[in-house]
């Protein structure tokens, strides 16, 4: 059974303390409702797959339920899925299993963080609540630390010079600029960047994601009955998802992450295509490194050589392979749970060549990927998507 | 594509203080494996559903990951499911809905909790975490205040008495003495129960489930394939799933729960059975209340009673349709996520005829159900099994 995307919303990205994860939640599902070019009666949403990490909102459990009573969807089979920052993606592999199973025809995928009014105590363990606990966290070491140690290592390794590195962050501000959904949309300039206040050593708080509110919201359903809803369905041609050692020491390679090559492969096997075919991307840029890692792990260039892609430009807006034009967890925004789901609306938006600014518009891309990751790779999913003809 | 249940393990439930995550998950999945009759590698296992409510262990995100990698599954697709104290049963619909979609040919559901080693401040929160918290919560209500008032509901509306309320009790403790792997294994005296001291009227403590820990694993895989592992697989006939209101004054009625209504009719829909063909059953009575609501929400009565059931010894395990023949949460103990997972443990056993204590074995049982409720029935879900001939 093929399944469609045909309709996504989201958000603005940015930090909304007065808002609260209802008032996101039925922002993001109503601009879903209104992108199904030829309507849709809610009612039709028979199941939904809810990522969310922060129990946010003063409730712990059930918040599956609670946001689908929020948009008048109270009754329908809700599921929160739960992996870390690569929640959405998950959750929107869970939606597209269900409607190919025949148990439901229309499914939710969604994604929600609300991160600027948590406790403070649990705001600092962002830093590295879903990686290794009883060897990294406990030793003292967080997010920032793990990715500077895989960057150190990718530049002990391969080579890999700290202005590629950082070069990631520069062009997906560039690209931030001309999204009105991104969280920071200014341009930065490397050799500023490159001389801010060291986070982790080599990584600059330029090389690092915020701390951001968002939700995002895409609506999935059998593809021969798309068309009832759009002429402008989305297919998803191929899924993948792994996990991986949480602690980095486990794991063989410092290189690259282990989770996301699988989940690229798998996902590449299902669509029955290449890394070459894919024209635009949108990947789990949290920190600069991991996005150089990301065009290896899914095969955009050989092992090692993902800086020289930056470093070329190759991966800029008008470059042969355009990675996150929306911005990235860099610029566009890292609301945990909202991420994954958000990079599938970007994506969406790219191949049926509706974004909202031109500029950002990679021009005639049919086929696109998304690339999540939880934690520091612990887990990984990957979809990939073909634009209508 | 037909889905069968090869294997499933569950540690004891109770308070295991001193014991980890990581070693009750172990423990039950190893049993799980064992349990696989004609042996399987676990490296055959490709994908699985975990479902916790608590973010114990030390870790708040990405748990699925870190208790696959525990077990030695580093690598697959592993998703953390949170639907409160349904999050198990829910886990394993996700499970299921994967192999039906052609996606995966095997796959774990699993379930599991610490609830005794919780940040205190986090414990007091069980009370209530998964239900309404605007309305109910922040206005001092918990779950024992809530299910107390559907209680009162019911005994206004219907006549339902208190003593067989709290009869529920104890047949579910009578049964718990038989289950080595039950928390509380001692019966109780009707009498005694409804004079023990209120927790919220008119339930008293006796009508309350306990704090447990725990953990549970079903493995999954095609029905077609059943047969390699297993002479007695036991197959999944239905599934169905729902949400309702969080908040109790937003429900039309409160005598019963609409989303295990909802979730019980799409089960026997699917499976083309009727409540009547149901021969033994698990729900989830985590209040004496609840087990009432449970056999009008599953047809196993006419509305309004339940009370009768209980009564009149109906559901005994000598009865016609022997309920919670475990314990239930109330004597076998609700560590909250792995509970929907326990309850499936404890049909496969019933349906396969091998239940460890004889006396506890429902003679000649095909069909069984499974009944598990998050929160005060925000979220509900049913499956329905056949045993092997």
């Amino acid at each position: 059974m093929e399944v469609a995307v045909i309709g996504v919303g989201q958000t603005p990205f940015g930090t909304f303390p007065k808002r609260s994860l209802k008032s996101l939640f039925f922002e993001a599902f109503q601009e879903a409702l209104k992108d199904v070019e030829k309507g849709l009666d809610p009612k039709e949403i028979e199941e939904a797959w809810i990522g969310t990490l922060s129990t946010g909102g003063g409730q712990l459990g059930n918040q599956a339920a609670l946001l689908c009573e929020s948009v008048g969807l109270a009754g329908i089979s809700a599921h929160h899925v739960e992996n870390a920052c690569a929640s959405g993606g998950f959750a929107f592999r869970n939606a597209l299993l269900a409607i190919r199973s025949g148990k439901c025809r229309m499914a939710m995928a969604a994604g929600i963080e609300k991160m600027t009014d948590l406790p403070r105590e649990r705001n600092r363990l962002w830093l590295g609540v879903s990686g290794d606990v009883e060897w990294e966290r406990l030793a003292g070491t967080n997010f920032p630390g793990i990715y500077a140690m895989l960057a150190r290592r990718h530049m002990y390794e391969h080579g890999t010079l700290k202005e590629w590195i950082t070069a990631v962050a520069v062009k997906n501000h560039s690209n931030a600029v001309h999204n009105p959904k991104a969280q920071f949309r200014f341009t930065i300039d490397l050799e500023r960047a490159m001389k801010a206040p060291i986070l982790a050593d080599p990584l600059t708080v330029f090389d690092a994601c915020g701390i951001t509110d968002g939700a995002a919201v895409a609506i999935l359903c059998r593809a021969d009955e798309a068309r009832r809803y759009t002429e402008k369905p989305v297919l998803v041609l191929g899924s993948g998802a792994a996990t991986d050692y949480l602690a980095i020491h486990d794991r063989k390679d410092l290189t690259g992450l282990l989770a996301a090559r699988k989940a690229a492969r798998q996902a590449y096997r299902e669509a029955g295509i290449g890394p070459k075919e894919v024209q635009v991307a949108e990947v789990h840029d949290c920190f600069t490194i991991a996005e150089i890692m990301a065009y290896e792990d899914l095969g955009f260039c050989e092992d090692g050589q993902g800086g020289l892609l930056v470093r070329d430009g190759l991966t800029k807006l008008d470059g042969p392979i355009p990675v996150n034009p929306s911005g990235g967890l860099k610029a566009k925004g890292h609301p945990i749970g909202a991420t994954g789901i958000g990079q599938i609306c970007e994506i969406v938006h790219q191949l049926r060549g509706d974004v909202e600014e031109p500029i950002r518009q990679v021009k005639g891309a049919r086929i696109g990927l998304t690339h999540n990751v939880g934690g520091s790779g612990g887990t990984a999913v990957v979809h990939i998507f073909r634009g209508p003809e």
